[in-house]
């Protein structure tokens, strides 16, 4: 299972930043290698200043050693060995009118000091974080997301739409980074999935993003936009920053766990902004996407 | 002791908002007074867009009533009655040859449930964030830093110069937020001093910092500088940003415990910069200042 996901991300990877090169017709992604002292490393890439993405990372890790003392704690056990792989993606555009979009894929392996595996579970999901809302384009990501689901069990989409409403929240703001996705975590064997079968969905939603986001981008990139709407988004751009320091767990744990900073951090934006009490006008199109952040829809 | 400082640092505000107000030339602050529903409240004042300062708040709060669970298990007692008061400040200027200040002076109380006093302490201190060094205003800083301490316990200053370096500092990025200055908290009674004598230092810190300060704006605020110098500045913001969110204690504390969300993020900068893995030239200017915030000077 493993060597079977590590493949399938880093094939991912691959699918995923060759269409984003083409997209934007400019930028090209930059690699970085890095290792892991304690076992693994990484493949980074990251796109910068180009047509279409201000800036974007599409990143694969495999990572594996003696499970950190902090991990430990989290997950409730002593003294074990892991092994955890993944992709994990930030793309933001220049363009005020094509959203932002996270995306992860992950799979882990614990192990006791025998060396036999204990646990294995899959996680992950993706979601949209628009600047200015078009229906239609939250409609076609949702439903994106809902046909994955639904090939492996209808249940699915609801649970995971309502899982990402949650995670993706900033409680000190009163409202949600984006209109949502998908987000699952722990998905492990039961007497309905197989790991095989978990297997199979996540790749069935890794399969899904490119058809999700990219007519998006195709159909909005070329808008016009004034001053004033870059300023929206860079301020928009701040509660995404808000969110990933002070709420995400993945960030944090990173950052608290000695992870390749630079990785985890490529998330950021380029350019943000912080005005004191921002509010946008009654009735503007700013308004409009706050309200449909604080009262997530069913767009599916 | 409580009116005695809700008075001090009142009056402190409107000397600090003069002072920047006139040095600044174009913007003035922009009041906002806020109520606390449980009790007490605050005069936010703020000012945007200026000559000199881009972005800044000098903020007084005074909140009371029932100590909130979050801050029941901090402080490890139950069922107890606060009274907190403080002021707080940060400027962020224009001109990147214009360093960031941070102040913060308060002063807390808690009772029993009879309403009989439990314990009182004064905290606080003050900052500065360059993003080019200029030794001299290093220097200047922090030896009208000492000057104040110095007044009331030589070893006040290399204490509490000492717990700054250690208070701002961002672990993951391996360096300080700034190059410090004071940094003093849990300010209590004991054989040395009275809380009347913490009052009286604690005061004369906060009466030195407009001199701490106010002549390197004075002696920066004209100089030269180049597109390239201020991405640097929106850069090194960003590792501001990522002390206020992920680290200070302060900060965390207001988003979880509901507190007055635009006073409290005042304190991030009106326009940031993430750039993946940016390093400065060898032998810059730029690297100069790195050198320094990794490796912390006895500047006085």
């Amino acid at each position: 299972m493993k060597e079977q996901f590590v493949a399938y991300i880093k094939d991912l990877q691959n699918t995923i930043t060759s269409k984003i090169e083409a997209i934007d017709g400019g930028a090209t992604f930059k690699q970085d290698l890095w290792e892991r002292p304690q076992g693994g490393g990484g493949r980074t890439r990251v796109i910068e200043n180009g047509n279409v993405f201000e800036k974007g990372g599409v990143n694969t890790s495999e990572v594996f050693g003696e499970l950190p003392e902090s991990m430990q704690a989290y997950f409730g056990v002593k003294e074990a060995n892991f092994f955890a792989c993944g992709l994990s993606l930030v793309l933001h555009p220049l363009n005020p009118m094509v959203p932002t979009v996270h995306a992860n894929w992950r799979y882990f392996e614990m192990y006791n000091k025998q060396g036999v595996l204990i646990d294995q579970w899959f996680g992950g999901g993706q979601d949209l974080t628009p600047y200015y809302l078009f229906e239609k384009d939250a409609k076609h990501f949702h439903q994106a997301c809902k046909a994955a689901c639904d090939i492996h069990d209808p249940l699915f989409y609801p649970k995971y739409k309502a899982r990402c409403d949650e995670y993706f929240y900033n409680p000190h703001r009163e409202e949600g980074r984006g209109i949502g996705g998908l987000f699952f975590d722990y998905c492990k064997k039961s007497t309905k999935m197989q790991i095989k079968d978990w297997y199979n969905f996540v790749t069935q939603v890794g399969d899904s993003f490119l058809d999700a986001y990219t007519p998006i981008v195709e159909k909005r990139k070329e808008l016009q936009y004034t001053p004033e709407q870059k300023d929206w988004q860079e301020i928009r751009r701040g509660r995404y920053v808000e969110f990933n320091l002070v709420h995400d767990k993945g960030t944090l744990f990173g950052l608290k766990t000695n992870g390749r900073i630079e990785s985890i951090l490529m998330s950021l934006p380029p350019s943000v902004q912080w005005r004191y009490d921002h509010q946008p006008e009654p009735g503007s199109e700013e308004e409009k996407l706050i309200t449909v952040l604080k009262n997530p829809v069913n767009w599916a």
